[in-house]
């Protein structure tokens, strides 16, 4: 089961990128390191209304998970980008959680969860990561969620 | 003096590593990098009490700069799973310090430097180490401290 | 047009580096990698009085970004530091920019604009990077922006 034929497997389709809006890109590629910019819960190129504000706050829990897993499908989708194909990867290596947390909310990796285990629904145990969840003050666009990621990449 | 000496040396024995709660694991090797998972002031698998809550408030500095030791600690036991031995770590290259700041507390790089310390004093010259220290809104458990790290590994 | 003669036509001197403070330091080389620790826009050592505060509070974002700029300016100091001279830098791979947000401001790219836009004025298109922006609680110092980098060097 490769990581392309589990994104057909799960009807999952990846956006396209989106067109860098400043001096700044969404992947490079160092070695065989790709490392991915910070991803939001974007859908057509917007945030999707039900993924902003705070997560505990007007954004719930489960829907902070929604919106960490459509962040990190955005970021899958500048990997294959990056790649050509999602088989290319050889190893998810690191996820970064941000979180907008409102004050008090602690159950902050339930909702990185969302993200995690998309890596695992797509590249089995080579999704696996090491990953940093943290409740940041604010977020672009008033974003529930930021992702960023590193990927290990074949040959 | 090897790390592992000096583990010895200062009686500071590192715990067993944390079952994996999710689909995140707590290290991945990517060639030369080890890249550990945000670590918590965790003891016997639970947050100490006295390092939850927010640094500057309900925790003092001197508290906060304890429970960095500790999540630090924790790092250097996962990095021993995946090593064997602390030995074959060759430098401690980055650590990232979140901790949990009450309002208005800026202090953040004496609470840090409990974790970076401990690095020092296990690794020598070999453990001082890139970092970045950041006062974040919220944690996991309400930890005072995370730390996640980046071991470049000999051979 | 190298980035050293870019550094001469924008008339941009690079400060000494400040001395490490503690145990960490401001770089570490590993492998192709160069990792430079947080830095904060200080200038002759100090924190521009300008630069401290919550940006979209006490600071405007036009000073934040010229802040995220001067956070940007010292990373690029400790570069050169490490490497000699910044022609030795074959990508910028990654900046990470922690604000220190004002409640409910979340207009944070555009102050980062201020770090990603240096690193094209210096490297061209080898300084579009890879990068995440998120708002903090609170910095060292109370500095409105801290800013880390990675950079692949060459040979």
């Amino acid at each position: 089961m490769t990581a392309e034929s589990s994104l057909l497997r799960l009807g999952l389709s990846l956006p396209d990128a989106p067109a860098p809006v400043a001096n700044y890109v969404p992947f490079v590629r160092a070695g065989a390191l790709l490392v991915v910019s910070g991803q939001l819960p974007l859908a057509g190129g917007k945030l999707d209304p039900g993924f902003a504000g705070k997560v505990g706050g007007a954004v719930t829990p489960e829907a902070g998970a929604k919106a960490a897993r459509l962040a990190a499908v955005n970021a899958l989708a500048q990997a294959r980008i990056a790649l050509g194909s999602l088989d290319r990867v050889r190893r998810v290596v690191r996820l970064g959680g941000f979180i907008n947390a409102a004050p008090g909310f602690t159950a902050l990796p339930g909702v990185m969860n969302g993200a995690s285990d998309l890596m695992v629904e797509i590249f089995g145990e080579a999704g696996r990561h090491a990953r940093a969840t943290v409740g940041v003050a604010e977020l672009p666009l008033d974003a529930a969620v930021e992702i960023e990621a590193m990927f290990e990449v074949a040959d």
